[in-house]
């Protein structure tokens, strides 16, 4: 179905962190396969799953957004949040929507499917798990914290917490095949632990990266996580991505090389947030092949009206950069 | 813009009772305008006027979906309903979409666009009035009775009553135009006085008709309502139609002949609700055209997967029956 539709890419990843390569990416090729996580359980997310027993959509609204050719009222629609004060206070528009049609269809990825045609995306979004799960933390004390928003919450330590997921979820076969068929499989930067490990963690997404001939490629994280990731350098997120996938399966770690204005960095410092750091001298001798490049985007203060997304946060990835430097990958 | 479209038929009435008639005529021609009543202000509709002070879209829902040429998935979509005990307890999907787009775009008419442009309809839909305003009955002592909901509940006892609404609302410029370039107006058949009245009531709307070349129809019910129009024949509703624009402004009165099942009857009756009555005589006399003719649904028991609003009520206008009455007119 995707033959000839250009450089087959499989982005997995979560919504926030898919959002700049899916948008960037969509200019190059059609043949975009988003994979989501499906472990999100806050927020409006969290509500649809409890109240309706939905899928979690937060993500996989995200993606669709990224990927869409609508107009700019219709992507505002889909990430429209209702006032807070309201019936649907804080829902936003779009999980309202793929909610409503997973009840009506009894299908999560007819929903998307259909969401996908209204909002005209390039490409398709599949959810990498149809099984509804969360995630589990297993602390160092042995104490489980059993879901992804208290997880992020949670304050690591410096320690490796181990994760699982909970039922046992196994890989959309839809999610295998597009792996299978992928040149290129890109691991999105994001959280890591809430959306990255999620996804890696899911039976049968290990296996068909180890079958897969693609390329994989992590395009690393520009700062860290208060509580999380503090102290992380570019190879410490590509050995924990590499922890949960169970195999040295990456060939290439993208990272950026440009440094936020110091106005920026302050005002993250301040949220105990600071930008990864490159130990060069371990990434030559990595097994996977380093690439550092300028992957910030320039026009950091700008605010895109057709990127609302955007404008939640400030140090960003450029993703028509990243999405040129993953071809230039592709073509070399 | 609707030049060689076909025949320019404009439809006024609210949801329930223009539905069948659209879903009707969208096979003759394209050149329908839905002219929508907009002083509902109950249920889900009631709940998005009061909290987020969005114009009533319940009605304006039902002539959409009715127009749509999308797939039963997305139609359905638009009917969803939240379940009770969810948050979005009883809220219509659609009623969501219009209501998260008028905020969006500020303006009501533009959200009805975008609307219109998803479910792929045939013609128009178009608020009679953009302006924001309530149904007010004044009853025999005096005491006015200040929303559409109340006066849905209220008995007249046979009395004839004063509406007004409140504040004064003005004709939507486009309705104007619609109802000028008309070759047919339709009134619709439905809730007499919270639909069609506070349509008819609209400042320049009588105007409109008074100077349209249009032939007016109306189409009457085929069930008297309990507490309002108990006892009225045809021409009970044709008159107070007219004492609603001001003129003896309709040309033709498109009555039903066909009785439907003893066993309906019965189940409607136990509602305190008949067969509206055909006093011929007084038909003759009239000013207007009345025309009797089979226009009940034949397939009652059925349930149309695709139309779930028939499936709400059993005594019902068969849409394409109406439809080709309307088109004999046009082309006597």
């Amino acid at each position: 179905m995707l033959e000839s539709q250009g450089i087959k890419i499989v982005v997995i990843g979560g919504g926030t962190g898919s959002f700049a390569l899916l948008n960037g990416l969509k200019h190059y090729t059609q043949g975009i396969t988003a994979l989501v996580s499906m472990a999100d359980d806050g927020g409006s997310t969290g509500v649809l799953r409890d109240e309706l027993g939905a899928l979690p959509p937060g993500d996989i609204r995200q993606c669709l957004v990224a990927l869409s050719r609508s107009s700019y009222t219709m992507r505002e629609l889909f990430n429209y949040r209702f006032p807070k004060n309201s019936f649907a206070g804080g829902h936003s528009f779009g999980n309202l929507f793929l909610s409503a049609l997973e009840k009506i269809t009894e299908s999560f990825p007819e929903a998307v499917g259909v969401a996908s045609e209204v909002l005209n995306i390039v490409g398709r979004v599949v959810p990498i798990t149809l099984d509804n799960m969360r995630l589990v933390m297993e602390d160092e004390a042995g104490k489980l914290l059993r879901n992804e928003h208290a997880i992020s919450d949670a304050t690591f330590k410096g320690k490796l917490m181990q994760f699982h997921l909970e039922p046992k979820a196994a890989i959309n076969p839809t999610a295998e095949e597009a792996i299978l068929a992928a040149d290129i499989v890109v691991l999105a930067p994001g959280d890591l632990y809430t959306s990255l490990a999620p996804a890696l963690l899911v039976n049968g997404v290990s296996k068909a990266l180890g079958r897969a001939e693609a390329k994989v490629v992590y395009v690393c994280n520009l700062v860290t996580t208060f509580g999380q990731t503090d102290e992380f350098a570019v190879h410490d997120f590509a050995n924990e991505i590499e922890r949960f996938i169970g195999t040295k399966r990456l060939d290439y770690v993208l990272y950026n090389t440009k440094a936020p204005s110091e106005e920026l960095l302050k005002r993250y410092a301040k949220e105990k947030e600071f930008g990864v750091k490159v130990d060069e001298a371990i990434l030559e001798t990595a097994h996977y092949q380093a690439i550092g490049a300028e992957l910030i985007s320039e026009t950091i203060q700008a605010k895109d009206p057709h990127d609302t997304l955007f404008q939640r946060t400030y140090i960003r990835h450029d993703g028509e950069k990243v999405a040129k430097q993953l071809l230039k990958l592709y073509f070399r």
